[in-house]
């Protein structure tokens, strides 16, 4: 397969583009400028682009997917769907392929192709020949539901699967400069503001999802009325206009107006979903009360509902975020959507406030709720992420514990490849006075800054060790400031110039100002020894256990590391517990897990245990795992600004 | 309203009689020949019958549930609903009816009427116009799904609905002996026969009830058909007849054969339905291996699944048991109507085994999860009952925390109503050697014993204290024995006979064996201090906790009783706390309340709190509720027979 040239490596691999006049304290350096070659995250972009994205084609082919596009172009034959809403199949499939296309999108605009530019020629055109004459878009209504559109907003996903082709398109036409997929969008859109809207009937869909998708749309064109019609969407929300619903309307965010609304609520991917929409509405509308609420809402999030993992969802039933504190590990839902719609989030929060902890939570929720939600072979999936997993388990137990090759409700597999494929647009912002870098992956970084175009090229073991090397290979003369984030967790940090003193850098930037020359290096280093966690006291979930990290990761204890015949929940450690590094080559080459001394209850015998990191489980013979380990002896307990902690030791 | 005297205690009040030739090692002494007549359960069955009741039949003409019946015979309008199931109206309201008219059938067996016997003429009315030429009867398959029976098995209820119309029709020929239900009852169970069964087609209700109901007609009219078709109910279920449904077949208990499941699993009221149904099947078929298969299942469940309040069912979204183990306080479901199940199970495995753990598990059901199902008042309902409610919520939480008038599933209350209608069935059982009674209440014991009638007056101030008084009024010369039940949490029991020396008694039973002569009086005294329990260290949710327990009472903190301005979250106890009695004279004449010295983690403060018992909580201005109480100092946790408890300290 001959890659497109033209339409390779041409663009903008980000899907968070403000203009210039929209409230941004940071501006995005779009993937393309940077690029992730090699180190950890490289083998994950590596996998995904290899595996991931070309098994999701298969299943997608194989689950009827596709199919139903030509269904709705005319071809005879049965709606296709692996499972049920209610009495029906579900109504969302069609995002599924739009979410696919996004990421080979990115893919593409990356000058990735080895032959998904061929597979996603053939989706487009399934795509555009479903199209109505009149514009509207949708497989299920236009085969399953009779081929009227918007009579069943609450539950019917239409506008949200709208949104993922205007994502998918806004992809492709900045990745690819290709406007196949924005035509037939824009037609879409088109449809919806003939029927919906503040002049035209009032209508919101239960899952928010295309007000950020239109606010894109509007960067992307150009046409305002997209953005109005986003500002409408998020304004009329939590006015009863959704209903009430099986779950009461606080399910989907209807309970209360969006800017009013102090805590998030409900189901936790459209509080998520719904909050971006609300932060690209209010820095494109200058807004600075919206983005206020929801800044609000995310510290409350942050402070009473993350997961140690930066998790987010508690409730099985409804998806929903449950009580503040209320964060079992076991029955955690921590849909891997939800991480992936905290990182969009956390990402906008960054760009719109400067504000270093949304950083520090994309951080902590890439590495440990969004990773889990992918094996390490990059071919099945986890939709729920549980943060404990017991031996013995209830008869028929499925999706718990074992990852699948697909699911009947497949939002995850898909978000997982968009996240993955736009990966680099997360990494790095610049702003008047330089570049910050906040996520740390071994690449380029290129950016225009007020001094010209500048050049870096950085190395790092992240997130094995905290070792970050960045060399300067272009700049102009006039001194300009790189900032090289240091994590909270990182009880040292040194900065290193050549010729200079290493110095101590504290949290949130190590920000070095000077006029730089092609070969200067900044060494950040990173102090990542294993830390004992003590859960916030109002978890009651998780009281007299602790959880063990290192650097940006979590760990886990799993059934594979221990002694035949020991099981799980015998294991306690010392709250004073001191982790020792160890090699784990069967994990990575780099890898490096953990040695923890500990007792087994039954006959108090003491043992030693291994702890991996918990993105990495469930890809051995998982049986049982945990994050939040017994541990006997007092706790230093008290409370903590993050939900998840009350405080940490070094070991 | 005059009574009909002919109806009146005519007859006897028991759900289960079990055929002279059934395996049985105790008894029942059925009701009316059981009296209760005062203190706590004399009071519980007045408000029953004077409110709750009466309540039930308004809340049933409100709702709709009777005008159903109007138009299953052919009246006009709209059929009636307070909920949906997914789509539709609930299919299962007619059984709110039946449940609702068992209820006025005991409670008319017991000698009462006021009324009640007037409102259950016109429903008995209702339901009989209702009933098709052809004996078919449910008024949803007749009005909403096109009057084609048995086409949903697997969500429709049809089989459980007429299961409780069943169970109603044997309660008004028992208790009055009045064949009106049980006439429309028969033709219905004859049109079953005719479609479904071993000479018919396959095929199992999704919820199990018409088991029980089949094995209870088989009893009362000796037609060996319905004993032989639950039988076959019984052995088909297991085997994938049902179907995988939403959540799989282990929902419905599809996924193992009843005789070979090994635990509890899947939806809590369906398993333990089922394991009622299956008792009464192996009982009267002499089937030790089927009855061995619940009995195993049985412990199971004390073991692994049950909550320190003798609730059962850990999960929200399949209503189901869960792991072993998970047992969250907050996310509690237990259901009523798992626990007024669970009280049906355990006095049927009392029966057949004589097993006398089953009796301990009646009398901590009773008090801590059937009781708090009721507010005190008698008119307000739980469907959910959580062991722990928290000061912050998240917004639109319904129905928890809040009792309500009635509920669009409205299975609980009318199942709290025959439940507390036929009470007095569960009291007491005869053997060949004499008398056993395995709960307390004041009130008459009649029996046949092998030695003649007898006849005995309780006296007890039970559950506020252990004291009670059995005093013989009628009895034959030959020797018979009297068992009185001492409890596990009895750390001393006595027992004192006239003119003899206080001799101890060890559990399960004090049991004196004499000649009895009228005027004979036996004193059993049980030591009622309050103790702590630690929780098993298997139960993740509540490690580091106390429950505080007293007599077979468990108790709870509520934010009612805590200061002005502290949160319940703020409250933790020592390990070795001693609460002392404290007269709540708020919560009933003889009621005992705790004192706990405590302290307010917030400022360290020393304080008092007071708990209740759990049964009472939410009758106030409830805010907050929990009965693990975050614990200072060392636990000596070690494996225990019960799921709940690793063991308990006199405090």
């Amino acid at each position: 397969m001959v890659a497109d040239p033209v339409r390779l490596g041409t663009g903008v691999v980000a899907p968070i583009v403000p203009t210039a006049a929209a409230i941004s304290a940071l501006r995005p350096v779009p993937g393309g400028d940077v690029s992730i070659t090699g180190g950890f995250w490289g083998e994950r972009l590596r996998i995904n682009r290899e595996r991931t994205i070309r098994h999701g084609h298969e299943q997608l082919n194989a689950a009827g997917n596709f199919e139903n596009f030509r269904l709705a172009a005319g071809a005879d034959g049965e709606y296709r769907a692996l499972g049920m809403m209610f009495t029906g199949p579900f109504p969302f499939l069609d995002s599924d392929v739009y979410k696919w296309l996004e990421a080979v999108g990115w893919e593409l605009g990356r000058g990735q192709d080895d032959g998904l530019a061929a597979m996603a020629d053939e989706a487009i055109g399934l795509v555009a020949a479903a199209q109505r004459p009149d514009g509207y878009l949708n497989t299920f209504v236009q085969v399953v539901a009779g081929g009227r559109p918007y009579e069943d907003l609450a539950w019917g996903h239409e506008l949200y699967t709208l949104g993922h082709l205007v994502q998918a398109a806004v992809a492709w036409q900045r990745s690819c400069g290709d406007g196949r997929l924005l035509a037939i969008a824009e037609r879409a859109v088109e449809h919806v503001h003939d029927h919906l809207g503040p002049r035209a009937r009032e209508g919101l869909d239960g899952h928010p999802e295309i007000e950020m998708a239109l606010v894109e749309l509007f960067r992307t064109t150009g046409d305002r009325r997209h953005l109005d019609l986003a500002a409408w969407m998020v304004e009329r929300r939590g006015r009863g206009v959704v209903g009430p619903g099986r779950f009461g309307p606080v399910y989907w965010q209807d309970h209360l107006p969006v800017r009013e609304a102090p805590s998030v609520a409900g189901h936790a991917v459209r509080q998520l979903y719904l909050d971006c929409g609300a932060v690209d509405v209010a820095v494109e509308t200058g807004d600075q009360g919206l983005l206020e609420a929801v800044r609000r809402r995310w510290q409350d999030m942050v402070e009473r509902h993350s997961y140690v993992t930066g998790g987010l969802g508690s409730r099985h039933r409804d998806e929903a975020f449950g009580d503040p504190f209320e964060l079992p590990p076991d029955r955690a839902y921590t849909e891997t959507c939800a991480a992936i719609a905290s990182v969009m989030l956390g990402w906008r929060l960054l760009l719109a406030t400067g504000e270093p902890a949304a950083a520090a939570v994309v951080e902590r929720t890439l590495y440990n709720a969004v990773l889990p939600g992918l094996a390490l072979d990059g071919t099945s999936f986890f939709y729920v992420n549980p943060l404990q997993r017991r031996t013995q388990r209830a008869p028929g137990s499925r999706q718990e514990g074992h990852r699948q090759a697909w699911y009947a409700c497949a939002c995850c597999p898909p978000n997982l490849m968009r996240m993955m494929s736009s990966l680099e647009a997360y990494i790095a912002t610049t702003d008047e006075g330089g570049v910050q870098v906040h996520q740390y992956a071994t690449g380029e970084i290129g950016a225009d800054t007020g001094g010209g175009r500048v050049r870096a090229i950085v190395e790092t073991g992240y997130p094995w060790n905290g070792e970050v090397s960045v060399r300067i290979v272009e700049s102009g003369p006039a001194a300009w400031t790189l900032s090289l984030r240091v994590p909270d967790w990182a009880r040292q940090a040194t900065v290193e110039l050549p010729g200079m003193d290493r110095t101590s850098a504290e949290p949130p930037f190590a920000a070095v100002t000077r006029s730089w020359s092609p070969g200067d290096e900044v060494r950040l280093h990173l102090d990542t020894p294993a830390r004992v966690t003590d859960p916030d006291p109002r978890i009651d979930a998780v009281r007299g256990c602790v959880a063990i990290e290192r650097g940006p990761l979590v760990y886990c204890l799993e059934t594979a590391d221990l002694p035949e015949g020991t099981e799980l929940e015998e294991i306690t450690v010392a709250h004073d517990v001191r982790p020792a590094d160890v090699p784990r080559a069967d994990i990575a080459a780099d890898a490096v897990g953990l040695e923890l001394p500990a007792v087994r209850t039954v006959d108090g015998v003491a043992l030693d245990v291994h702890a991996v990191p918990y993105f990495t489980w469930a890809n051995r013979q998982a049986e049982a795992m945990r994050v939040w380990i017994p541990a006997d002896g007092d706790t230093d307990a008290y409370p903590a600004r993050l939900a998840y902690a009350s405080g940490t030791s070094d070991a």
